[in-house]
């Protein structure tokens, strides 16, 4: 696995059981995964030579995130390294105006947009629908917020375009609420798909998530994971793809699904899975990858809640970690050795049971308790 | 953790959810567990120099197996290095002499044993009783069934004696089942039990465990839960204990346990927990070790078999795993990463659900297609 993030982290845990042998290539060695894995090459993804160094041995490479150039990876095929998901499927994560052009030819939904050439061209959009406010994308390299602007006005709208990076506009969706449709698919075409769950954001970072989502009609719910199983084969997908989802009120009282982005590796919506599911999306994505038979994506429990640790003020959690664990022996803390910076995701925590209330109440006060913004 | 096998692999499997820097002293950089663990130490457990360079930097060093001699735990926590569970309670795992002699001394029910000093001492005992058949153990060094006889004569009790260890010789019980009670101390004296378990031997070797046991008296089952608990008091242990029990038939019809052995660690009757309880055994012995308050011990489902996977006549087992994984999405596989020997434990699978039979009847299934003793 290429990256050593809290995802090659969820993903070696994942593979232990199944008697995986897990290389990976991490920029530090105390990289989140590198400090729980045996086979670690330290080395940077942006140099080809270092990832053919890393391929060499490897039966298939797969990533923890999407910043490994395109060039590369056609590469590391040519060399005959199988990659999963391919460089055909992952440009469609790794650049949003690829992305929304092949949504637009498979008849997927999506909020209105076009590629933009400067702040008169934003203008000229706004125009062309309710006017502003309008969201601003550089196409490659944003996430959890960052590379993403509202802007109100064609004066607001000159960072994006200080990048050099072509700049996609996007109406600025009025959701009802955010979902997200996730899915698993296997080189020779085998697919299951996650229930749909609610993803609540702060900041433009996710905060909780609730699988399944509450109150949505299923009607609406079969055709998300519809669309996202048909998204994973018409883009090629192997492994893991988030969808994420706009859920909006249609004029005649109706909802529909628009989609947001596109992920394609475990995914934060998906983290639930771990305690919430028959088989977790990090399994699945390591059985995928390795073109082995997919596991029940199913969930468990009536409900499960997730709610990211984000670092707080202080840098020191474990006495916060104590109380957590005293108060609640149900909790299932996930900490991803990372340092405490203030607003970082450090690890995530799932609760579950029957009643919601109860649920969503008990993982949002240990994510709180840890971070240090509740303090009894 | 001292030893590399599955127990340690499944702990630090355990621990990454935990944030936990997991550090191992392992005989070869192949066993199980080095293949997964990121700091490694390779070395001699036997050896103290090895040992005490190895606690070097450790907040506490735990075990894999029973084998680490005494005298150098005595010698690490002389060096201030917390060792759970600690010698003095680690012998009674370690010396079934001693086991036998401090569970006689707190009132806990045994098979009615003595040591014995050479065979017509074992007749002598067998006369005693009931007579033959007798079980002759080896106070030190037996596990699997390995350090253990059943004698029918004195004249076939000459073995036992010949590896100049102290032999402990046992009425042979005449037992309905064998159950185990597994439960988890930590330093403070928080203590948690797991349900009773059923579990079933072939040939010296644990096959199946049904969680929890099936049609068990509810008070026996308290009681059993209850002796484990005082057990791991009594002793002083920290971490996960196992009480292995004989459930016996008494005159008046009424059902009674009789200990059968202890073991200090994370134990094969408590692998079923690994995906049919809230906190698993292998994360309770890390909270345990590291004095963290202890995870919920209770079932997430009605039943939950474990069958452990045996190597068989073929070396490759690549193909049975995929037929598993494909006839069953549900089926938790679990695979240590060894070389298949004929009759090795080189992994389990758990299942679970609500009727049992189905419940067994894929557990024994997947084992058994993975072993090759079953073909469709």
């Amino acid at each position: 696995m290429v990256g050593g993030g809290q995802l090659a982290r969820m993903t070696h845990e994942a593979g232990i059981p199944l008697g995986i042998r897990f290389k990976l290539l991490s920029d530090t060695p105390q990289d989140s995964a590198a400090q729980v894995v045996s086979d670690v090459v330290v080395g940077d993804y942006r140099d080809l030579d270092t990832l053919r160094e890393f391929a060499r041995g490897c039966d298939v490479i797969t990533f923890d995130h999407e910043h490994v150039p395109t060039e590369h990876l056609r590469a590391l095929e040519a060399d005959g390294i199988p990659v999963r998901p391919g460089p055909d499927a992952l440009v469609h994560a790794q650049d949003k105006g690829v992305m929304r052009a092949k949504l637009d030819a498979i008849g997927v939904p999506c909020p209105r947009h076009r590629i933009v050439s400067d702040p008169e061209d934003v203008a000229a959009f706004a125009a062309e629908g309710d006017g502003f406010p309008v969201v601003l994308k550089t196409v490659r390299g944003g996430y959890d917020g960052k590379g993403v602007w509202v802007v109100d006005s064609a004066e607001e709208a000159a960072d994006p375009f200080k990048a050099g990076v072509p700049v996609l506009a996007e109406e600025k969706v009025d959701f009802v609420r955010e979902l997200a449709a996730n899915v698993v698919r296997s080189p020779h075409g085998q697919a299951v798909a996650y229930p749909v769950v609610e993803s609540r954001q702060v900041g433009g970072v996710c905060d909780t998530v609730i699988a399944p989502a509450p109150d949505l009609d299923e009607d609406l719910a079969l055709r998300a994971e519809q669309m996202a199983l048909n998204i994973a084969k018409e883009l090629g997908v192997v492994g893991h793809l988030a969808v994420e989802l706009f859920q909006v009120r249609k004029a005649d009282g109706t909802s529909e699904v628009l989609v947001n982005e596109l992920a394609m590796r475990p995914h934060n919506s998906g983290h639930w899975s771990m305690d919430g599911a028959v088989t977790s999306q990090f399994a699945n994505h390591v059985r995928a990858v390795l073109d082995l038979p997919l596991g029940d994506p199913r969930p468990r429990a009536k409900w499960t809640v997730m709610v990211n640790v984000l670092g707080g003020d202080f840098p020191d959690m474990y006495s916060a970690y104590l109380h957590c664990m005293a108060r609640d022996p149900q909790l299932k803390i996930h900490m991803y050795g990372k340092d405490v910076k203030p607003g970082r995701k450090v690890g995530h925590v799932n609760t579950y049971g029957d009643d919601l209330d109860d649920v969503l109440e008990r993982a949002r006060h240990a994510a709180g308790y840890l971070r240090g913004t509740i303090t009894e």
